[in-house]
């Protein structure tokens, strides 16, 4: 996720916004930028890589003289990281300069309404047609001006911006993503996260949703959407460094837990298009959506599990018969790729070299690759056929939460798109889906709420050698997950099966006490794993059921029960994975462990 | 497997032989049989069903008077359960009767040679061949007649056979089926097992391969096949009743693995004509099969696994697409199942609850269904358009060994047979693997020979809290059944892994002295699967490998090595399951357990 960091006051702006640019690494980002006004004009530096080479470039900020500036890191979502799409952007005149930190869904729109008009892109972002519009209504007041143009975005958006017009100030503004302000003595900051500013201040205020910041030096004033000035309340922030980096959380995987609701939401609401799926892009038309005969779906870990609840979904809904298999197992055993094949190749990071072969082998043997993949531009990303981008934004701990939901919600999607370009569901079907979409990140952000319940019980496992997740269909999938999940960050073992596979030998080592998880959200399937329940509970097993709100009747024979909301249970797993997320973590940090760097485990897995 | 008693002496024979073939029950039986000489003819009684059902039908044996006669109890193969497909069979006079105990390959040959000299076969057995050609060839010397028929048979056999132009007398014979003969005073036994005879004499002569023994009151005396008289001596039983019912080995799954080779010899070499495979019973064209465009592999546990390199055997010799499915999850989740699909349901008991509504749910769809099953007439059998027989016997013990291994036999014959009708190998190809298959049983022996030392090994891992087990392709699904083997009957918690997922996740599980088991019998996949061993014994794991002989390279890395023989990569798994049966095997009778009768399973799961 991007960041962002703005100074005015009566030192030099450049360093400032480097070193807070430096304090957001955490974050991720693949390239960096900075605009300060140096008196007269608007002076741009940009670098793709590491902060280093903007610093260097700049002889650290020196080169960019003047007292007011903004600065960002991007991490790529709409265009491969590089000097071009980084930001700052400007007009053409170099008057206005924008860092911009979401996503917006109609910038599609309005890049074709400004090129009509005349005006020229030269990125490929979503951030440019911002300073654009900023450009075409901006008549000299700034604040009417840009809330002119925010009442015309969708999307989210966290802004710096610069006026040329405007010696000393910034303006700033965000609608479902982060910023914050800082004030101190004749000077002010605006920053994506705390730590970005903690070394100068920390008295800060937080910007609500479409509320508008005006900065000029020591001077802070806040408006609405419509101009009307609002009076705010600063905080004093008490976090050491530290913890700010991870934005008060403990962990980044409590962290990047509590961003799935966005995360979510991000990758949902831009392919959501007057009640239509409309996924920009993926480059593939209607007639190629038809000819699909098979598809294989190659992932590893987590990314693979997802892909086995895709396989139910798009079978389910697309009836085209799907293969998941692990990139590993299916670079090397001469898959038969016939006619008609799409190999869908699933990678947070772009880069795991058992799913790259993959993807090179179906190329190879000229089958139609698409890449979901969260890293803009990595080489999953640039050599797939067609991509399709989740954008969970960066992910540090190193067992995915917010990626994997993500992923879930680009099979959805694609699975939904595919079934109706294929005739397979009626527009009723579509829309009822789409509804059900929408309510997801709202419902993610319930369950995360149960957090202190789930952290008891969770303390009440930290000693389980073994742990046992049962379910069917989807439901096994998500047990795959909800187990690995525990595994890595626990060191606990932990095996998820079938629940109908349980009679065929893994119940000889269910005994007295043993942690059973069974997952059952699946309508048609609760009361055959109701079944396998009572029987393992019958041999002893303490039994965590996850089932969906109303299922009262699994109260009787489960011993603690969670509920989720209720969804089309195509969609359930993006719930029920909530829950067992949260248990894995903390039983992790109960039994005293670091969630975050699981021994021997890597990030992005780039070796076989 | 059939049982077979017999007794000559002075008091009635029926109580005895029925007496007898109870002891034998734990054979597995499906119906019953007995055929007593009463001074003028020979008498016959047969019924279905547990042995108390021919008891009362001839009140106690009171029915059949006489004091020399035959029973059997039938396990059935060539014919389903009936009245008429069970022993003992006569000719048309019933002056001749025969037990069998086995299979005859060329029986049809025999059958058709006999129909056109005017025999009836009343039966579909193989068995009524030998006493039609008995009759065919008898002039009045049983003996001569015997060895001249035995000479014409091909297969396995253990006979008990009565002339009625012999008062008081029996004839017996065997090859690669048991049989021995007992010695009391005045009086003689036959018997497939020691159990049957053990109240009555403790005085037995083990029968040799093609030998021939000739019982007459007390008096016994022995032949070679060209009627020369041969001395045996006679051995004392020393066992006690309990051991003597699983042929002196401790347990039933030790006596059924050292069945393995003999069943996949029963399995295989009825399937190989003239050096092409011929699966008789299988009731598809060559159009058909040349029709098939997917095949599904369905079933459950162990069964499950075998399909799982099922499935790299037929795609990577016929080019089909298999998708190997659960029983439990396949019946639930509206399979895509298109025209030109074949659905194989694999079944040791032939009444797997989850498979056998997985059948049907095929059934129902239209789509062709395949059985491949171990127990004659069970419901698969009967309810699928096709079966192909595994003769692996009555399996006793819970943890499947030899019906698996059969299995794995059922699957390479279908692909190489399926693969050769698509064109898609050579016939030289073929005879190169049916050269390997044909070394199976002996390469089995030797193998099991090896148990001592696996024995050792395993003594040292009885505390084991976590074993896993590793492998790629083939040697993943070796890895599935090794695991379950040891998990099953141990109480272990293991768990198998393909080999490159290990770094996505359970690889934070390997610790100091942690167990981990490596397959490695793939040529191509080894050096890959070595530096997976390499990577866990970084972390501090024990390694034991099961690799081909020559690859002594993992010597270097592996703490134990367990080398198999050569043959063909798509067989291997025939060979590396032996040693890691025997591992679960040791492992479980090391801690003090029953392999036998693991706690909370069953051995045929007609429930979901």
């Amino acid at each position: 996720m991007c960041g962002i960091v703005g100074f005015t006051g009566e030192t030099q702006a450049a360093p400032i916004l480097l070193d807070g640019l430096e304090k957001l690494e955490y974050r991720g980002y693949d390239s960096a930028g900075l605009a300060v006004y140096d008196g007269k004009k608007i002076n741009v530096a940009k670098a793709v890589g590491h902060l280093e080479v903007l610093y260097n470039q700049t002889h650290g900020g020196s080169t960019l003289p003047g007292t007011c500036g903004i600065g960002h890191t991007r991490w790529a979502t709409h265009g491969e990281p590089s000097v071009c799409n980084a930001h700052p952007h400007t007009n053409k005149d170099k008057t206005i300069a924008v860092v911009h930190n979401g996503i917006i869904e109609n910038y599609l729109y309005y890049k074709k309404y400004l090129m009509k008009k005349g005006y020229e892109f030269v990125s490929d972002t979503d951030t440019e047609v911002i300073v654009h519009l900023l450009d075409y209504y901006y008549k000299g007041n700034p604040l009417e001006t840009i809330t002119t143009v925010l009442s015309r975005l969708e999307g989210s958006y966290a802004l710096g911006i610069l006026f040329a017009d405007c010696p000393g100030e910034i303006f700033a503004a965000r609608k479902d993503s982060p910023l914050i302000v800082g004030a101190a003595e004749n000077a002010g900051f605006i920053a994506s996260d705390v730590p970005a500013i903690l070394k100068y201040t920390r008295t800060v205020y937080y910007l609500q949703n479409e509320e508008i910041a005006h900065l000029k030096g020591g001077e802070i004033h806040f408006y609405n959407i419509d101009g009307d000035e609002v009076q705010k309340e600063p905080r004093k922030i008490d976090w050491d460094i530290h913890a700010a980096e991870k934005e008060g959380y403990p962990h980044f995987m409590l962290k990047e837990m509590n961003e799935e609701p966005k995360a979510v939401s991000d990758t949902l609401s831009p392919r959501i298009k007057d009640g239509k799926i409309v996924i920009d892009e993926l480059n593939m038309t209607d007639e190629q959506i038809r000819a699909v005969k098979k598809i294989f779906i190659v992932a590893c870990g987590s990314a693979y599990h997802t892909g086995v609840t895709g396989k139910y979904v798009m079978e389910g809904l697309a009836r085209i018969p799907v293969e998941v298999d692990l990139a590993s197992e299916f670079r090397y055993r001469n898959p038969i790729l016939e006619e008609g094949t799409l190999v869908i190749v699933i990678s947070q990071s772009g880069e795991t070299a058992d799913s790259l072969a993959a993807l090179r082998e179906a190329k190879s043997r000229g089958i139609a690759t698409l890449g979901i993949i969260n890293v803009v531009g990595s080489s999953i990303a640039r050599e797939a056929d067609n991509v399709m981008y989740t954008w969970a934004g960066p992910e540090i701990a190193v067992a995915t939460t917010k990626a994997y939901s993500t992923q879930l919600i680009a099979l959805y999607l694609l699975s939904i798109h595919f079934a109706e370009v294929r005739g397979k569901i009626s527009a009723d079907q579509t829309a009822g889906m789409i509804e059900d979409l929408k309510q997801l990140p709202e419902q993610i952000s319930m369950l995360l709420s149960h957090q202190t319940s789930i952290q008891k019980f969770a303390n009440r496992y930290l000693a389980a050698e073994h742990v046992f997740f049962i379910g069917r269909g989807i439901d096994y999938a998500i047990s795959l997950e909800g187990s690995l999940k525990l595994k890595e960050i626990s060191y606990i073992h932990s095996e998820a099966y079938a629940a109908g596979e349980l009679k065929h030998g893994t119940i000889s080592l269910i005994e007295d006490g043993r942690l059973v998880v069974a997952v059952m959200t699946q309508p048609q399937l609760f009361k055959k794993t109701l079944s396998n329940v009572v029987e393992v509970k019958s041999r002893g097993a303490f039994v965590m059921a996850v089932t969906t709100v109303g299922n009262t009747e699994v109260e009787k024979v489960a011993d603690y029960v969670i509920y989720i909301p209720e969804t089309n249970p195509y969609f359930a797993n993006s719930l029920a994975i909530i829950p067992l997320q949260l248990f894995g973590y903390y039983v992790s940090i109960g039994r005293g462990l670091d969630p975050d760097k699981p021994r021997n485990l890597a990030k992005s897995v780039t070796v076989e």
